[in-house]
């Protein structure tokens, strides 16, 4: 099925914002085995987008409008969709009625130009928004089915996701059921964990799942989608495909699915009724701002201490002030250590950094220098990161954050990553 | 001119990556006084880019096609432009020189698929990269002159804006001289902005001075792009209405052009060979994120406490722990002149939080206590914020950091903004 993805609108045309709503429905609908063929971006102009609506209906067999669908008078969608479905656009009293009682729950009147978000193609199916006011609908035009949807991006994604990728599976004739199957790993190239998942997808012959990778440094997510006749058909198929990745990516999991790194860093802590101090440096308070804000974080996240130079912590923590002038093992362990005692938590997370010296290049480097205390034992890892002060910044926030998921789910601390140089 | 933009590349089609790139050479074209018509979006595939360019040839006046310049064999964008023009393609020896010496350079040797980069229709002029090993060049297809320019973001940009955009103008009769001033805010919304600002397009009557937006929550850009016969020209019409902006939008201006709000605040505080503390609680460690790391910054930045209750500040700071129960003026400012004394510096800030109980929704807000303290006296500030976590958070931390801007600039800290309810 040859799909096509229209977006619309002046302040996606002009640069305004990012286009994030092309790059989410196109990876939804890659997540269900659908392809995207082709992208438009026009503005709120009438000639453009009659001329788009045109083009995409005489090669595609579904297409996707996003935007256009507001109350004021440069949202076109419904009055263009009609002209080039050679339709009327007629009041849908369904809608109508929705829309006041929308307002009603609000304590709201309802603005006079909201009525125009009612009246649509007389041959279009409407399609619920059941957070906005803005419906969805669908219509032929030409050989294509088109489908329209808000500009608003949550209205758009639970539109796309309960009412227009059902609806486009059903016409793809794909079977019924698909499903994606997430793992999020740090420390890994793409190439590498390619490499390393080479052949999984052949442990399900009839090839109903499917690889693939999405890489936002420094984590990488590795996609399994797998197709099947119901939920139990793809769990069986699924099972042996994710037992062999989980084997073969092994630590380097950090979480799966809707999970984040930071989210089982605290239920992990959560769970052992732990709680934790935090000490940076270079990283500047984003490895606290990962977390410390999360729902939760309130009964586990106790106190971060934020410096540049080192020898503040002898002021903050007390730490004798001559070992500070020298990063190494000893003193990163002792940080550590008197952050736990200080704050009175079960686990502390030191990260300091020696940053190379000069103005930023793609050669520029720090040295990380990491320790975990509880009251037992301390663990340490050292590591060098090459390319550039943002880079190495962000490279020691995840090696901080998954350094601690490691120890607290009793795995190495240490491990080789495929970003350090030493 | 109508201008178009083809966006080639299976990872942008697909939404592996988002487009940024087409949002940025739009914003770029629209900086300079030049529209884009139409934006299309394709992958690496033969068929589809040879019709995208066909269509393309049929009805712009001018096409900027960005990627597919690479070595690989799916980098189809030179061979697809030769097909589309009807023309061969010819090695460029010059090309080929520059990328032999780009390797030498870097005492590499030039690997076998790179000379394929070399390959250009005949018909083209090339454009140099020189910061990689991909050229551009442009040429005509049918009526539409077309500029190819490399998919990579850092590439992309120095080749626009030095080569694609001065041909660009050349060709579509502009004054030679555009110029773009940019105004930064915090606080006041776009169309309250737009308000205050009405009329001062004018004080140059010609119409060669046009004022846009760009919103990125919290902050909002305000731009006036200036067209004149040169530079002297651009500045004498520009120099009326950029004081009038000035004078209107008053201390809600906190940066102009490629300044950011923490590097002004940097700027200012080295000026006085100040010297900062923070403390923060449900920001949880973004407000030294946002100034700890920037160059520099190891000069001034001293200490930073994240805690996400309040009565952690005791052992932190050694704040009396019955007064950190309930925030009120005198604990925010307590803090943050205990802060300051901890750390020695001559400037604290202390944003202090009470989030609202219960799930995140629409209407979840946070009431901010804010306090400045150094040697002299303290400022403080309350406000109120609705809207979501994610909201608070992002606004507190740039109300934390506008009101020490205003605050060292010697302006009221206190003023009331849009997004606050109280």
């Amino acid at each position: 099925m040859r799909i096509e993805i229209i977006c619309t609108g002046d302040e996606v045309l002009t640069g305004k914002i990012v286009n994030t709503n092309f790059s989410y429905m196109s990876q939804k609908l890659e997540d269900v085995g659908l392809s995207v063929y082709w992208g438009t971006t026009v503005g709120d102009d009438r000639e453009a987008l009659l001329q788009a609506f045109k083009l995409a209906a005489g090669r595609a067999d579904a297409v996707v409008v996003n935007g256009g669908l507001g109350p004021t008078v440069d949202d076109l969608s419904q009055e263009i969709a009609a002209q080039a479905a050679g339709v009327e656009l007629v009041l849908n009293e369904e809608w109508l009625v929705k829309m006041e009682d929308f307002f009603t729950k609000r304590s709201r009147i309802m603005p006079p130009n909201t009525r125009k978000q009612a009246m649509l193609p007389s041959t279009a199916e409407m399609i619920d928004n059941p957070i906005g006011t803005a419906c969805g609908f669908a219509l032929d035009i030409g050989k294509a089915r088109f489908f329209f949807t808000p500009g608003v991006p949550r209205e758009l994604r639970r539109m796309l996701e309960q009412q227009v990728i059902p609806r486009l599976l059903a016409r793809s004739g794909s079977p019924a059921t698909i499903h994606l199957k997430r793992f999020h790993s740090y420390g890994l190239g793409e190439s590498h964990v390619d490499s390393l998942l080479a052949g999984v997808e052949e442990l399900v012959p009839d090839g109903s799942v499917k690889l693939g990778f999405r890489a936002h440094y420094p984590q990488l997510e590795t996609k399994l989608t797998v197709r099947g006749s119901d939920m139990d058909d793809v769990q069986r198929k699924l099972a042996p495909v994710q037992e062999e990745v989980r084997k073969r990516l092994g630590n380097f999991i950090l979480a799966e699915d809707d999970q984040t790194l930071e989210g089982v860093v605290l239920a992990e802590l959560t769970k052992c009724q732990g709680s934790l101090a935090l000490v940076e440096t270079f990283t500047s308070g984003q490895i606290a701002a990962r977390f410390g804000h999360l729902p939760g974080a309130e009964h586990v996240f106790r106190c971060g201490t934020v410096v540049r130079d080192p020898i503040e912590l002898h002021t903050a923590l007390g730490i004798e002030r001559l070992s500070l002038t020298e990063l190494n093992q000893d003193v990163v362990e002792a940080v550590a250590n008197a952050a736990r005692i200080r704050a009175r938590t079960t686990h502390a997370l030191a990260v300091l950094i020696d940053l190379d010296e000069g103005a930023d290049r793609i050669d520029l480097g720090g040295t990380i220098w990491l320790a975990i205390a509880t009251e037992g034992e301390v663990e340490f890892r050292r590591s060098r990161i090459l390319g550039g002060r943002e880079w190495v910044r962000l490279g020691a926030v995840e090696m901080g954050l998954d350094c601690l998921r490691r120890y607290l789910q009793g795995l190495p601390v240490v491990e080789r990553i495929d970003f350090e140089k030493t």
